[in-house]
């Protein structure tokens, strides 16, 4: 099992099934989540990715050829130019603008996942960032696709978070997904020795905790 | 009203009185602090001032004179060599060494302060760091001061966290905590325009906020 | 005169005047510099580039609001989306593909430049950032536009590096100029104040003598 | 050989040489250096271990343990407290002030070198940045100590340069450097793999350039 999401998946087994499983994603998927969570929700989201498309421009700054820096900002143009839309899209219906998101007070569980992972990047090297974005940016691609699959498209056509789950089953991010896991592989053939797995399993398995605490968060209205 | 660190209380009263008159510190003063919680805010404060420390280093590392250098790097032996140490005495009570204590796993709460200060000071200039860290390193000068002075030395002769508000009502700490005030006051007048205060009363704020649910994590037990 | 480039310009005015009419630009000018220096020079500068895109990445990192961010990443899309081309388009005549010119050694005149702006960004603010990188963005568009003027478009339709200068003389790089003009008089409402300035003024006279350092470089071949 | 050190030097040959071998050394060793290049190499070095200081306090703040920051922090305090002092006594003999060495005026030499160390560790992680350094760190313990040993006590007693060369040479900087080869095994044993140290010997090869090019300027008076 060489591929080194895989390996930190099982290294920090319980972490990880405690993120993806979690009652917000179970309640989202059997559409019984309360519209005000989802709101409640996609308001943080919009905080957290400004922070996220920080840790891409951290991850260009910190590239050392063209093609690294390229990569990464098109991870950044995803954020900045794709997926912060889809919130805006969203929240319109609600009443709320793009100002209004962006003027929102973080809650202390956004605050605590996007300030450890920029942290992870700038006291580490691109393995340590990529690490802890590995639960949000391929994470998302593997729950929206299980919701999307177990459904199906008879049921999702009807779903009341159809286009949060399409946006994340869509073709678009799992291409997203796909490319952020072989780089993750690229980054480790560099940089990554058995001492260091143990220490990016926990970089990561933090990760996941922060990540079951920002869907708590949302529940918790 | 020039002092630098009046102004931003006064701009985040809110934020401020929540802090300071957490019911975490009130009950520290009357001795109704349950041990439990003491001691899971001592493991935490130690993880804690890890972070602070390297804040502390950043702020080395930021300097453009040695005067600068020097003065941060006294803040971090401050904390390497004497303020951790209180915590490892206190706990080695316990029968938690320093090693338990570097080991633990480090609370949401812990991780969004820490984690939020640390990125003032890497994403803006040293006076957004000083702004972050200034709620800690003088408010518990004047949470300590505060303490001592309205127990007196003969209630505190016998109160259980004795050591703790001697610790920051004590001379050696509150010279700390006026030389943070003082510096803070240097570094507004190199870079503090009236347009940039609301910004920096936003972090100070946000840093009482996170310091408030550090005191709450730590009765949450 | 509240224009602050024209004010860091004035406090340096001899660094300036000794990096915009250095003997490389005069000879660019009068089309007598050697096409061995000009090779020279497009080599490093395309290295040169790669440092100043990340600078940029960093500039979106220390920013607070999604504006800053986006402002920012258009001006790493102008490096990597259109400078490294024109530096390509002309190397290519030479048989230069844009893996020589990555994989070229970089000079030590492009090795102080480059990370000294990096370092003003990594230890300073966005202020300090941009002023460092003010004599590049700002002052080729002055040297640009000098040159075309002077040389006005009869003789320009000849010259030898016509399309260096019309490249820094047109309206698209003119526009990118003007703009970071107008950025560094709001970063500067921000966090000047007349204590900081001649630091800054330091900051942007030393860039100015790297550049020049860069110029001169070029020519000793 | 598992040495990474000795690794770098094998893989880097013809720079390190240059480096070591350089002019300035060997006329330092015959006592032949002129007193005016001494002497500007002198001030240079004091404003090129202001910045490596600087990244030993980056060193700090990457660190994850307590026991790496006290390393990097004794490191930190060999330059500062110590190093420093060399400078400063030395050239009061000349008439400087250490307020005169602090505000000398950087060479571009000493930029490059400095800043492009810094950038090695804000871009990469404690093992590029401690390449990036060894050069230096333990370079100059192997010339001090070759030179010492070359002119054995008796000539060393009446050599105009015995007070830095007995610096190097002595036992506490011996240590230094003897630990900042365990140290760079340590990291590697941590983060490196075969595709990596080519990588890194680029790095350790540009490094030694640098310290060349500091040499050769000191000489150019």
């Amino acid at each position: 099992m060489s591929d080194v999401f895989e390996r930190l998946k099982s290294a920090a087994q319980e972490d990880w099934d405690a993120y993806v499983n979690h009652m917000f994603v179970f309640r989202m998927g059997i559409g019984a989540l309360p519209q005000a969570a989802f709101q409640r929700y996609l308001v943080q989201d919009y905080l957290f990715l400004i922070q996220f498309a920080r840790a891409n421009a951290l991850a260009i700054y910190k590239s050392r050829t063209l093609a690294d820096m390229r990569r990464a900002k098109a991870a950044l143009s995803a954020i900045l130019d794709v997926e912060l839309n889809l919130h805006i899209r969203l929240s319109e219906r609600w009443g709320l603008s793009s100002g209004d998101l962006e003027q929102a007070r973080e809650e202390p569980a956004t605050t605590a996942y996007t300030r450890f992972v920029l942290d992870c990047g700038a006291s580490g090297d691109l393995l340590d960032l990529h690490t802890a974005l590995a639960p949000c940016v391929i994470g998302y691609g593997e729950i929206g696709a299980r919701l999307a699959d177990s459904l199906g498209p008879a049921h999702l056509a009807e779903h009341p978070y159809r286009e949060w789950i399409e946006e994340y089953a869509g073709p678009a991010y799992q291409e997203v997904a796909a490319a952020a896991r072989l780089h993750l592989n690229a980054l480790a053939e560099r940089a990554l020795t058995e001492r260091r797995f143990g220490e990016l399993a926990g970089l990561f398995g933090e990760a996941c905790r922060l990540e079951a605490d920002f869907w708590q968060m949302s529940l918790t209205i």
